[in-house]
């Protein structure tokens, strides 16, 4: 059996910013950069997302550039398995795999590079934010092309007024902080 | 007396994927993918780049979008300190203060938060790869212009060859994996 850790708990949304009207009217961008810097925040908030999986075998962690570097980098340490990169076209430099998906105004595209994963390779998906899920599955579009399974979603925060829950109906999903409404 | 931990020497060349004429002819691009996705490996060269600044005192890490955050993130969880994203323009929400640098065809813009960094912060910048040093030196003097000090760059890979360590002569430089020629 593993043993739970017992952490202090820290009330991470006092040290996200929000940020009215970006990017665009009527959207609060919620800014983790001041959790990011905070070593303690950062600590506890990579170490609650990590506890969540403890005793599940994960074969790597797959992150999507940018921001998806930054926790999924530091879980894929933290857990002790590899890394992922899932990057913008024309980025990656070997065999690419990709997947397109539409924004709210035109279209989007991922690659990935087709060694990445193997067939039955365990895949968690790590972002720092979850907002209608689009993009989430297409990565878990790409993990299931390449013979994958995804074993779940892990998120930072997560806008449940957006019902990314609906979108990724078929998946497991935790999310650490979760904001009802704008 | 910080006591040195003995790991098992990794060569982490025979995982790193040369592959020529990428992202133009003549150039070899080493491609870190297969490193990141082998746990052993990711985890060997994050601990190996921290262990040199065993005992030394950081207040944060800084990375640039994409690659930076990946090594960023997970050495600034491993050594408990904070993560500072430097960003490509129009990504970050709050005030931001910028630094433009050139390439070999036209000019660069990256984008740091102005209270990412107090005054007299000391600050490890990290990144997977050196070539020049034009795009780490920018890093150095954002950190500059808000009163930071950089204690240093870490670098998974240095292409010694380009000669990095003349551009950022004034800075202390580690680099884990030296490439002497293309």
């Amino acid at each position: 059996m593993i043993k739970k850790i017992e952490r202090q708990v820290m009330d991470l949304k006092k040290i996200i910013r929000n940020i009215p009207d970006f990017p665009k009217k009527g959207v609060v961008f919620r800014d983790i950069t001041p959790l990011l810097k905070d070593a303690k925040a950062f600590r506890y908030a990579v170490d609650m997302m990590a506890d969540h999986y403890q005793g599940v075998k994960i074969d790597a962690i797959l992150g999507a550039e940018a921001r998806g570097f930054v926790f999924g980098a530091a879980m894929a340490y933290r857990l002790g398995v590899g890394f992922v990169p899932v990057r913008k076209p024309g980025k990656l430099p070997y065999q690419t795999c990709t997947v397109s998906y539409s924004l709210e105004y035109g279209e989007n595209i991922l690659e990935m590079h087709t060694d990445a994963i193997c067939k039955n390779d365990r895949i968690l998906v790590v972002d720092d934010l979850v907002a209608t899920g689009g993009t989430a599955k297409a990565k878990a579009d790409l993990v299931q092309q390449q013979g994958g399974t995804v074993l779940g979603f892990c998120f930072l925060i997560e806008l449940c007024f957006l019902q990314p829950r609906k979108v990724l109906k078929d998946y497991d999903i935790f999310s650490l902080i979760q904001y009802e409404s704008e």
